[in-house]
Order: structure tokens, then sequence, then C-alpha cells
């Protein structure tokens, strides 16, 4: 157990997932660019880096939990980035939710390299990160898989295993978002068809998610968008979109036509246009109130 | 337990349930345009009768298990049907999949003779109605639903009440088959892109319906979809694209535009075109691959 | 010149149509259920009628321009409509927008009394019509639409032939409200990306206006879309939608999928519950503008 | 009129439009990738250069003509590239379609050089190119539009001013495929209609593009719609779906939903699936044929 892992990105997810490791037993050595987010790690027993690279050790494990691409790039890439000191044998376990098409070059960069790149995005919110019930979805090749099993299994509740092409666990994850949009536009547009008929949202709620739905997306954002109550934000509109669009460029590479994704791209922009960038992504549903002309 | 309750319509769903009443002590008086239909029935104890006034004592109840609108005004009014023979205090029981407009129109109809119409649509296939798990949406004046209540404990495993207007209760039954319709179609189009990164599609499956969306409506539509197996058919394309045109015709009366019921309604109008109107619903996603340029 | 016409409907467009087959020397029995309508008529040289069949001479022709679906089979069927007091060889004129459907049923029931249906529904405002200027698609039998040749010929400014089936006339009529909403949606859309850049929206109606698009449909709405002005009101949004539906009611009909359709469907009711049903339908592209934000 | 000029790009459109300013009397010095297509430009008159940069005098005018954005940047940015030796006063006419993004980001890079970046995308086929009847779309700084004044009279029929921001030219110019995409789509759904109901395709043509639609756009790509006959090819759907994907960009940049594009982009993609990237794009039409179950 006194195995020593590098970490990169202690935001709403990654912070919860670092002390995770710590608690089971892990050295860690962490970096964040905002550095006072790394005091109470270090306090718990974390060394802190200076940079990327500070926090990697040769033919080790590295894992980063970041914004997008180009947050992924940025502590990557460069002579301070992890790449250029993780040595043959080291691994990047990559948890972030980045495009299919930066896991793809970020796997052949790193392969050059000797190092293995394991996409290993999740599902689950910062309350999922913190009690070890993250879903994940890995790709990679088999051997760097296989070293980060334990981790992986001290992370989150389950894993499911999507090959060796590293961009694979990608498109899963951003298609994962992509349903939970649509079932958020499904039920938007039904309950307020409800509404409409004088039915109360919170009835169908009800029933739908005791029946057919009865099933974590529903339920929770289901409850959302029945009481028209968007607090608090959770993962941002203006995220959402992003994701959504990374769907789109990924179909638009495998040309893979997706109108459902296509809707909720322009619900979403809408929903920015309107001044909402930093609201739930379950407000999508406010803009099926809005073509309803309901306040 | 020896009530007399008449039974109009012994299609798929209506036999197991009439069959269900029987085993429960109900008396059952049974009606079928296809009397052929009728005789298993008879044969277990049932009376039949030739006309759907036949089945109707004055006073009693009466259930329906039909098609379609037309199927419904067919059995209930006319010389013959089922309403002039019901009389004040009797309780027609319609478990049909049927327009609101029309509930509507038959809750005025019934009323005006001090009948009561209860609206009690069903979600399940004929395997959940045999094995009494049907959910049921209950509508309609209280002391009806206060009479229909053990007859519906027979019958299903739940039932869920929405109020005084009968019409709301097939509000809420259209709009399920909407949302499985909804399910099914973002299934097909993260499925379908999966495919086209080489991804396996039962792999995203497994993943999806064990976690986000561990719930009957994407656990059983979801395989077929993922494994592009559409057999045996439970419920045709012909009938999810009547229902999903029910919702839209809701929806234009109170003026509350649904995009994804727009695009579900071309969507299974395609299948027609494509000479699929007899597949199962789920069969919809075939669309997807079609535009896909896939097999 | 001394033929004597029936004329039922004397709206918007009836009435200044009514007036130049005066002018040409048409003697014309009127019929408008609001009789006040008839007055400038009468005393023009109109007779009056108090019933439709009263205006209705055996064997003669009769045109009819009303609202829709409804108003023609009021018109038409019972003892007072004109069908039964047409007799053998007469002709029903039908110029209004109405739907394929009733289009095929009235023309089977006018073979029925050996009377010919000739649909001939127009393009064009209430200006066009005065000015003799409407374009107007014509369907039905040959003895028939030769016979209303002449007529036709003094009310417009072109005739298109589509066939026997009287319906196919009415098919086009409601296919070219179609497309008109389509172009608007498109310079809706358009236009909006250019303000959202500051570019003026004038600027660009000009450019395509005189190039691409040089053409009534886009330089007449196109100028109220781009100016943002749709005043006065020409034809309402509701009597749009309605169109629209019909038109995918028609695509239903024949199995064959039409998503810009349903889009403006959407488009449209959406006007509708934000309270514009009366406005102009090239407030339509106002939708664009509430989806981004612009008051 | 013996101005020497520069002109980069001698594809379809810019070979003819190179011709017509040799014709004009200017001095050419010429470059393309493929040398080869510049042999009979030479043996015209004009003057071959190795390099973007050998075209290029130092306060002159260069015209580039060029296919998308990577191509715009090869030839304009780097040691061989025209930017480095255009000198004050310079002015690079931009004549590509190319995104706003890279309009704006070339302007800029050219102001900060002293150059002008004049942007000026065309619109027209490579018939007009060549009979000089382009309509021409004008942005950038006053002087730098002053200055290349004759020149597009020289190569078109006429020219629209669209300000300052050069990046705006090529906003109106993607707006405009796009609005012709939008009416290929429709008269594609129109006309389907039309055939399902026993109408000829053509004979609706005829009367829309005889009447609100008689202009180019309907005329030109309505009668390949209508014949169901796409060739020659013009523009490809590949190229078509480019544009439009530029549209969808610049669209999610200033947050304007645009439903119409984002189906004509679907639309597209799925031609490309099916093996039509290389046909006209008036074939977007065969989708609609597709979804509709015509051969």
């Amino acid at each position: 157990m006194s195995e020593t892992i590098g970490f990169i990105g202690l935001g709403n997810m990654g912070r919860p997932m670092a002390i995770n490791l710590l608690k089971a037993g892990y050295n860690l050595q962490v970096y964040n660019r905002d550095e006072s987010k790394t005091q109470d790690l270090v306090e718990a027993g974390a060394r802190r880096g200076a940079r990327p690279r500070d926090v990697v050790n040769h033919g080790s494990i590295v894992i980063t939990m970041l914004a997008n691409d180009e947050a992924l790039e940025a502590v990557t890439l460069g002579n301070d980035g992890l790449l250029a000191h993780l040595g043959p044998g080291g691994i990047h376990l990559s948890m972030s939710t980045v495009s299919p098409a930066m896991a793809r070059k970020m796997q052949q960069l790193h392969e050059q390299q000797d190092c293995a790149y394991v996409a290993a995005p999740v599902f689950g919110r910062p309350e999922a990160a913190a009690a070890r019930q993250l879903w994940i979805a890995v790709a990679g090749k088999p051997e760097g898989k296989q070293r980060v099993r334990r981790i992986l299994d001290t992370l989150g509740q389950g894993q499911f295993d999507f090959g060796e092409e590293a961009a694979n666990a990608n498109v899963v994850k951003i298609s994962g978002n992509f349903m939970l949009a649509a079932a958020m536009e499904a039920m938007g547009e039904a309950f307020t068809l409800g509404e409409k008929n004088g039915i109360e949202r919170s009835k169908m709620y009800e029933l739908f998610t005791q029946t057919l739905f009865a099933c974590p997306a529903y339920q929770s954002y289901g409850k959302r968008i029945a009481e028209k109550n968007f607090e608090p934000v959770g993962f941002t509109m203006q995220l959402a979109l992003k994701d959504v669009n990374l769907v789109l460029d990924a179909a638009k590479e495998v040309q893979s036509p997706m109108p459902f994704a296509s809707h909720l791209s322009n619900r979403l922009l809408s929903g920015l246009a309107r001044g909402r960038a930093d609201r739930d992504w379950s407000e999508l549903s406010r803009g099926i109130l809005d073509d309803a002309g309901i306040e």
C-alpha cells in the first residue's frame, strides 16, 4: 500500500477522489494550478508539487482529473508537463471527460514514449466521488488497465472495460451525458404537456420514476424538472453544452447522424443565450416552458 | 366476491386481465367483436354476450380494453352500445389507450346519463397483464374510482391517481409511451455512435443499464436495440406511431410544443414507409442505422 | 357573358374575386354567412341568397371561397347546402384552402350526384386577388376544368393543372404554404446569426433578395423579417399553423416524413402559446429571436 | 491598367477569375500548389511564382481563392507565406469561403503588419465566375475596400458591403449556403409529398418557380430535385457539409440556435455515410426519398 501516485486536478471531482486514495493508504503527490486548493490534502499527508512534472515518478502512475481538453494538454505536454517525466513503464490514468480525438492523440503520444495512457472517465457527481460510488468506463492497453485496477476499485463501485482504444471510454462517457440530457428533455416535454392539461408535474414524476423509469437518471434529474427547482447547481449548462458538442464532433468524425443530440445542442445554446450558462443543466427543461409560454 | 362485471375487448391485453378477474372470483360477462376469442373464457366460467349491451347490468361495472378511439366509440354508443344500458350509478372502467379528447367526450356523455367514466390505462405488456404486474394511471370522479379500486388491485401492482378529469390519465399514458420511444431513440443514437467507433453495442448497454439507467424501460428495450434483434413483436411501430400522434394532437390542443415527439413521429412514419409497420416499435432504432449507412 | 354564377364566401379573398367577376360581366348570386358583407355586392348588381342553395342554379357553376374544411362542409352538405341543388352537369369550383382529405371526399360526393368538383386553390393575398394576379392550382375532371377556365382567367394571372384528382390541387396549395414558412424560418435563422455578429439584418436581406432569392416569397416576407416589423397582418399564425398541420396530416396519410414541416408546426405552436395567434405568420421568426435571447 | 496583382489558388473558381483579370489588362503573378494548373495562365501572360511570397509585391494587392481555412493559413503564414512579404499598405483580398473565426484572426494578423485584409467571398458557380456574374459580399477597412473596388467590378456583377469586420462577409457567405440548402430540403419534402400523392414533381416545380419562388436558387436546384437528376456535380455534399458546419460553429460562438441548420448538418452527414460525399449537394434531397421509402 505504500505505492506513490501523482494526482493532478483537485476540483470538485478530483479532491474527494484524492482524499479516498490517501485514506486507502496510497502516498500522493498532488498538483493543482490554483495551489491554494492543495492545502488540506497536504495536511492530510500528500506532498505538493509546483509543476505537473514534480508529481511524476519515473515508471509510476499519475492520475489526471481536469475540466477539458485544453487543461489536459497543459499538464501533459511541454517541458513542465507530466509526459516528459513519466518514462517507460509509466502510466497516465486520465479520468477527465475529454474528447475522443484528444484521447486518441494522447494515447499515441504516450505510446511513443513507451508509457501507457489509460482513459477512465467517470459517471457520478462529487457526492458519488466522495462516497466511492463512481461508475468508471476504462479503455487502454491491457497491461496499463491491469496496473490501475486496484486504484479504480478504490475510487468507484464498478468498472466497465471498453477495449484497447482509450478514446472509446470517452465516447461512452459523452454518450452517457447525451443520454442524460435526452432523458431530461423527454421528461420536460412530458411534464409540460401534463401541466398544460392541469396535471401536477410531480404526480407524473412519481408514476414514471417508480415504474418504467425507476433509475437514478430519471429519479434525480426528474425531481428537479418536475419541481422546476434547479438548485443546487451540480453540472452547468455550459459544461453540458460542451459535452453534447463533443458528441456531435465525434458523430461527425464517424458519420453518424444524431438528431436528438443536435436538438439538445440548440436547446442548451438557447439556455446560454438567455443567461443560464451557470445554471444546472437540468434547467434545459426551462426552454420547453419558454416555448410553451409558461413563466 | 360474487359481483358481476362486464368485460369488453379480449385482445392480447384484455384476455389475461379477464382471466385474472375470474380467478379472483368475479362473475364475468364478456363481449368481443370476434366471438371466437371468448371461447376459453366461457369455458372458464364467463357468460358471453352477443352485443356490448348484453354484458352490462344496470348500475354495475363494465370494463373496456380496446385498440383505439373508434373501437371504444363502437362498443359504447348507439343502441347496442354499453352506455344506453349502464344506467344511473353504473361505471364504465375504460382501460384502453385512447386520446384525451375521446376520454373527455366519453366522460361528458356518461355523466349526462348519471354514469361514471373512470379512465384507467395501463403500462405493461401482455406478460405483465398475465402476472398482475400492470401499472395503472387512474382518473375520474372519486365515487367511481372508489368502486373500482379493488378491481384495479386485482389487475395490477400499483395505481396512480390523476384527479377527476378522466382525460388526464390518458395524457399520462400516452406521455409514457412517448418517453419510452424517446429513450429508444437516445439509445439507438448512442449505441450507433459507439458501433461506428468500434465499440460493441452490448457493452454500452451493459454499462448504462446497470448504472444510470438501471430500470425496466432501458433494460428491456435497450437489449433489443443493442442486439439489433427486434423479435418477438410486442407493440408494433404502427401502434407506436398512433400513440405518438395522440401525444402531438394533445400537445396541439394545449399549445405545448414537443420537438422530441415530432421527431419520433417522423422516425416511426419513415419506418412505416419502409415496410416496418408490423415490426416491434424498438425497431425505430433501425432508422438511425439507415441514416448512418449501416446495413 | 350573361352566364349566372353562384358565389359563396365573401371574406378578405372572396369579396375582391366576386367583384372582379361582376366587372367581367358575369351575373352573380352571392351567399355569405354574415349577410352584412353582401351589401356592396348587391349594390353592384349581385343577387343575394338567404341560404347556400338559393344561389345555385341547376346545372350551373357555383364558386366557394371559405376558411376551412368545416365551412366548406357547412355550405355544401345538408338540405340547405349547395350540392343537393346543383344537379347533373353542375360544377362546384372550390377555391378554398382545405385539406386534401376533404377534397377527396367532396369530389366523390359530387360525382355521385353527376356534378363536377373542381379544386382551384389560389396563391396570393387580398391585394393580388383584387388585382387579378392570383396564381391558381387546378385539379378535377377535364370537362369541369374546361368549363371554368374562362372564370379562372378572369380571377388570376395563371393556372397550373394538376390532373384529375381534385385533392392534388390542395396538396400543392398547402405545400406552397409550407415552403413559404420554411423560407421564413431560414431567413430568420440567417438574419439572427448576422445580427448577433453585428451585421444589419436589412443588409443581408438586400443581398439575398437581389441575387439568389430575388423572388416574391423572399422579398415580401424577408422585408418583414429583416425589419422585425410584422404589420399589417396578412395571414395569421393561427391559419398558418392550420395549414402546416394539414401538410403533416397529408404526409401521414402517404407516409412521407417531413422534418422541416414538423419543426414549423412546433415553431408556430409556440407562437400561439405566447399569445401571437392573430399576428402575421412572418412573426414565426420572432421565435428564433426568443431562442437567441434577443428582446 | 498596368497594376500588378498576385493571385493564389487556381481551382475551379480561381482560374476563370484570374483569366478575367488578365483580359481586363491587369498584370498577374500567380501561384498554385499544384503548379501544372498555372500553365495556361502563364501562356496567357501571367508570371508564375514558386512560393506564395513570390507573387507578392510590397504594398500591392494579392488575391486568394482557396478551398478552406487550412489552405488559407498555408499560403498566408510562415516564411514562404504572403503576409511576411506584403508590407505596409499591402492588401490581401481574400475571396475564399472560410470560417468567420479564421477571417477574424487573419484581419488581426494583417493589421499588425499594417496590411489590409479584405474579405470578399462570392456567390456563384464556375460558369458565373467565367461570365463575370458573381455576387460579392465585401467587408474590411474602408481604404482597403476602396482600393479593390475596381478589381471586384471586373470579377462580378455586384458588390454588397458588410462593414469593417472582415469576418462579417464570411458570415453572410455561409448564411447564403445555409439558405440554399434549406430551400433544397423544403423543395425535397414538398415534391416528395406530391409524388406520394401521385403528382408529378416537375409540375410542382413549374408552379413554384414561375410564381412565388421565381428566382435562381429555386429554379436551378429545384430542377435537379424535381427530376432526381443530380448531374453534373457542381458543389459536393462534403463541401456543403463543411459550410453548414461553419454556420453551426459561428452560431455557437454567438449563441444563436439554428434548428434548420442542425437538421441540414445531419441530412448531409447521412448522405456522406451512405457514400454520397462527392455527389452534388442537391442530392441531399435523396435523404428525403430514403426516409419515405422511395428507391
